[in-house]
């Protein structure tokens, strides 16, 4: 098939060829056809679509804001988050999310009442804009690239590969959906309906004629929510999906049910390349085990990471 | 342009030259040209694609289980909104979205409550199919037709002509959306993806492999929640909106942004073929006249009403 020339980033190994001879069984003629409107693939985006080391990109963002917003008001420098931010304290961060997927939401509240304040009042275009500026200008604290860069290249491939198939492909994130729109068309060629993910809450100002945030949380995708979310943006279950963390492993259970399931892992296995870490994978991986998952290992799986890489 | 052809069903009056004349400029090469990307529709549903009188077809639809719930348990025959579903009181239930547009809510929050209760631990799978039967099979009570038949026409042709266009068509109403999207595509040939409207609060039951209805409410999609519920789906606004009733004010007032809009108002001016009503669209109307925006004639403008109708 034409359309495997799609993959040129891709190694071959049984991981390529577990993808391949899945979207050859489901566009094919025999019983695991699948129609085209049932063909939709959903996709985690840090750690998945791209680098969520040392701390996923959006946190980098907020930090920035938080930074900003201590060096303006000085009570706010000895309070969590804006105390991490203004130090620079990167493991009281990446920590946060490493102890969510652990069961300890305590750093995750802090974070939020923190992002919460920091983004309240603005408008949903004045914080696309922001976001937008920020991926595509700031520069990765140890990759030699932007943040922009930091998207896997073999993943942009394999959704054109999946397009090409006639596959719907979305994002499903548990990171902030208006984060990723502005740039998702840009970096992944993915439309701004197409994205879901964590919200805050929106009000609509009638007479000013514009949407802003309010200083509350809306839904969290993440885990048992990532399936809810999907379903009620798309009206369906995804065939294929893809994760890489604990936080996954709902959608990708979700994915199939009467229909065959293409199940991707991401491995963080390459650390010369990207980054070398299991944890907030460990269940996941136990799962991919068990119940027969395709595991991607960028070490082996992937001939190139990054688009700017050789 | 050919696909004017697509409008055979509405009359040649200063409202169809209002759409195509709107839908040249976008689509031209003036100051007026809007992105294939940026033309997004949306329109409502009970009153706008489709016949609400003399009550909306999912308040029937949920009557049905109403009084089937009523006829299973003696306690409930006394108890609103059972007794009125049992008793077929049409005035009661017709009344409660009439007090809703005139900002008293209580008889909303009694048919919840009931509706909530009337749906909860079914799947989505299972609803959707109930919905569906329903629709293609059931009779209007007045109107010699299924459910489905009473879709408009007209209306039905200009999401085509404007997906002919290169518009983007999508649903937003107030009406729930799992009840819509099994018949959307069917009806209106709009896929699940592109339904918006209420909800109620979905689990994911990961053993199971199964969504299911909780007995709460989620998103109640009318008035201000319309362009939040837009937005968040769509990542942008409508630059053409089409409603009915007061609910779709701020809809309409949404559309357009920094774009021309096309701002499409049904009035219900029709007693011989539809109905006639301005009850719960009094300050939509105002609006409508005040500002310019485009009031649809179901008695001038449209030369046949629904599909099986001359």
């Amino acid at each position: 098939m034409a359309s495997e020339e799609l993959l040129s980033s891709w190694t071959d190994t049984a991981t390529r060829t577990a993808i391949v001879d899945y979207v050859a069984r489901v566009t094919g003629d025999g019983p695991d056809h699948v129609v085209p409107e049932e063909r939709i693939a959903t996709f985690d985006n840090d750690g998945t679509l791209w680098c969520e080391k040392p701390l996923p990109i959006q946190l980098a963002f907020i930090l920035k804001r938080l930074a900003e917003m201590a060096e303006a008001d000085q009570s706010l420098k000895s309070k969590q988050p804006w105390k991490a931010a203004f130090e620079r304290d990167y493991a009281w961060l990446s920590g946060v999310m490493t102890k969510h997927y652990e069961g300890d939401d305590s750093g995750v509240t802090s974070l939020m009442g923190g992002i919460l304040q920091a983004f309240a009042g603005q408008t949903v275009d004045e914080y696309e804009q922001a976001a937008y500026a920020f991926v595509m200008n700031g520069r990765h604290p140890t990759l030699d690239s932007t943040f922009a860069g930091c998207a896997y290249q073999p993943m942009i491939e394999l959704l054109r590969y999946l397009e090409a198939n006639d596959f719907t492909t979305y994002i499903a994130s548990g990171g902030d959906r208006d984060f990723m729109r502005g740039i998702a068309s840009e970096i992944y060629g993915l439309p701004p309906e197409r994205v879901i993910g964590s919200t805050n809450a929106l009000r609509y100002d009638e007479e000013a004629d514009r949407i802003v945030y309010l200083a509350e949380p809306d839904v969290f995708d993440d885990g048992p929510v990532k399936p809810l979310r999907i379903w009620s943006r798309v009206g369906g279950r995804p065939t294929v999906a893809g994760g890489n963390s604990n936080g996954d492993i709902q959608m990708l259970n979700f994915a199939g049910g009467a229909m065959p399931a293409l199940r991707l892992l991401i491995l963080h296995d390459d650390a010369d390349r990207e980054f070398d870490y299991t944890s907030g994978a460990e269940t996941a991986l136990q799962r991919a085990a068990t119940d027969g998952w395709t595991v991607v290992s960028i070490l082996n799986d992937w001939s190139r990471v990054f688009p700017g890489s050789q």
